[in-house]
């Protein structure tokens, strides 16, 4: 079973909206066992919308289009596929009663333009809109279905979950699909793919393993699909076992799991509390450590000694230290580790010094140069980092690589 | 002009990524008087790669694609494209260099995977890469042009704007397009609907008016297209005149300028220092703030005192306040501020306090419930603010809000 997806509306070809619907609506399809082959934006244009729908009428059983049914000029969707599909639009009472009932709560008056949306092919099936005024259509054709929904995300969800996928389901018999993400972090690639090139030639042909990097992390995603479930599933587990056992160090959860919450979980385990010292990272680590809802249960605070004085005043640092050393040097880092414990009395301490960019950049200590802590009462690790040339990515390449950092520390905390 | 981009990946079919390329490039594109007809993402499979290509060759003169160019197995578009143009892979030694030099920044071996990375089809036009490895290329074909890019979007980004985008003006005579943004903030977008309806009514007809929100700003595009180019531009630079005569309070920058550069600029011209007490936004103030390069000129640091022991201990808040008030409070707020002055000694204190969510909110202080002071030796504002119920927004926002509150009380400055 294949399925394209066509999302109508000139405000995703000039990059206005980001198209969110088609993403969404993938991962539905995906989860009926629905292969999406193509997405297509395309412009409300009765010409492009005749032939992206023909093209994709080739090669797939489902076509879900979105788009281009509101009261204005510009929405031409539903009169395009009722042309298409050989119909005449008919008045529909239940749609227009619809339309009252939100008018009725929004306080607003039922115009002529307004209306014309509760007129609908007289050969589709309609999909009542519980979020708005346009309701969808289902179109069938030579055992294939086309599906029109509004654009507006929240009415097309309502109607994707209680409309279509019912349908799809009740019309067809779908295989099973089974996706297994395997994440890491602190690890490259090509490094991942070293590891794997045994399990690459040896595994099961029905099975893909696709590598998705971001940002210091690469997500390993294990695919297999076909209509013995029990099969499949012990299949892709034996997979992903074996793929975990090449790995191993450098994975730190699975599937919707992220870094900062499997930090989270190690502290929490640990009984143990967090707090940073930053100064390139100006903030951006404990941002990430507080994107977490709960972390109060374990993060204190921060120190963020941007200005030198900040890091003498606050977080003890010395001053010969800095004169000698400089600002970013495993010795200040060591100093600000110290200081913080004083101030945020914290378990442990995380501490960051480096040279963000564009300036700032020596000979020995060029633009990307991070100086990276961990420190316990008793135990401190430091570490020079060398990233890129460019601000951003260093603020956030040091702050994921302090929490890989921090969640290795902690590992290893349980194993001594 | 015409434009087909294609995006390929598995992980944009199953809904695993968000496709931001195509949307980004529709921008990038659309600011050079190229129209986007179409945005296409399919899988990493040569018959698929082949067929797009052929159906966007009949439509579109530019053909930008993304994705399939990393050193693994499932990277094949490198290769499909060699062979489509008919050429052959051969050894690129500046490409090679350019690995070499990241993978020694990374302290990383080049292995046999990557070294493929550094052969290029005989029959493109290079692109560098300088934010990564996989180079881009620039195939012609009947006066067509086809790009290749890495999926990696800042990878991506720096491609287009150093490589693509000269190659496309030089080659071909595009049309007069001009865009003028107005960044504002603080206000709603039906308000400065209001305040624009004149100006909507009266405008040349050619110039185009978006309104583009963005968590607590509104940009508006003013875009005009033709052959003309002095009347296209004195048209434009009216238009921008009069919208600016109409909502000038809320204007903070134009085009490409972002607030927390505006801000530090009214802090460079008033030789102020800046600094932050945060407890809600956990550092994203900071963060937000120390983005811009430079602004270690400004902002000396920050206390983010997400535990009550920390706004205690370290900036002096009495427990009396945090049990009498909460510390979701102006009174907290404001011995924060205090506090934040002793340990920072800087001009100027930004102090948040909030309930971000999901938990933590009461019937009188429900989730979204924000307290903002900014504060100087002589003088404080407090705000109470009302947001949204999700975490995310509560902090994006009340980071935006303390900006824009910032800028405010910086211009009165002048003003007293």
């Amino acid at each position: 079973m294949k399925c394209t997806i066509l999302s109508i509306g000139d405000e995703l070809l000039i990059g206005q909206t980001l198209n969110t619907n088609a993403h969404w609506m993938s991962q539905k399809m995906n989860e009926i066992g629905i292969d999406v082959i193509h997405h297509v934006s395309l412009s409300d244009e009765k010409s492009d919308i005749i032939n992206c729908l023909n093209d994709a009428l080739k090669t797939s059983q489902v076509v879900l289009i979105t788009g281009g049914l509101g009261p204005t000029s510009d929405d031409i969707t539903k009169d395009v596929l009722c042309e298409y599909f050989g119909g005449k639009l008919v008045f529909n009472e239940d749609a227009y009663r619809n339309i009252e009932k939100i008018f009725e709560l929004r306080k607003r008056l039922i115009n002529e333009s307004t209306k014309r949306v509760a007129y609908l092919p007289d050969v589709c099936t309609v999909i009542p809109n519980t979020n708005g005024t346009a309701a969808g259509m289902i179109f069938s054709k030579e055992g294939k279905t086309i599906v029109s929904m509004p654009g507006v995300p929240y009415e097309m969800k309502g109607m994707v979950t209680e409309g279509v996928i019912p349908y799809l389901k009740e019309k067809y018999t779908l295989p099973y699909i089974f996706h297994c993400n395997i994440l890491t972090a602190g690890v490259g690639e090509t490094q991942l793919a070293d590891r794997l090139i045994e399990f690459e030639k040896n595994k099961d042909p029905r099975i893909k393993l696709a590598y998705l990097p971001n940002i210091g992390k690469v997500r390993l995603r294990l695919t297999i699909k076909g209509d013995n479930k029990e099969e499949l599933q012990s299949l892709v587990e034996a997979a992903r076992k074996e793929v975990v056992s090449c790995i191993e160090e450098y994975i730190y959860g699975f599937d919707e799991d992220s870094l900062e919450e499997n930090i989270g979980h190690l502290l929490r385990e640990r009984n143990f509390s967090l707090g940073t010292a930053e100064s390139c990272t100006g903030g951006y680590l404990a941002h990430l450590i507080t994107s977490v809802a709960g972390s109060s249960d374990y993060f204190k605070g921060s120190i963020i000694s941007y200005a030198n004085e900040v890091k003498m005043d606050v977080l003890g640092v010395k001053l010969e230290t800095l004169e000698k050393f400089g600002a970013v040097s495993g010795e200040t880092v060591g100093e600000m580790i110290a200081g913080a414990f004083s101030q945020l009395k914290t378990d442990i301490i995380i501490a960051i010094s480096g040279v963000a960019g564009p300036g700032g950049g020596t000979p020995e200590k060029p633009v990307g140069t991070v100086f990276i802590g961990i420190g316990t009462k008793d135990k401190t690790i430091i570490k020079k980092l060398a990233f890129t040339s460019h601000r951003d990515r260093n603020i956030q390449l040091s702050a994921v690589v302090a929490l890989v950092m921090l969640r290795k520390f902690l590992l290893n905390q349980l194993n001594d």
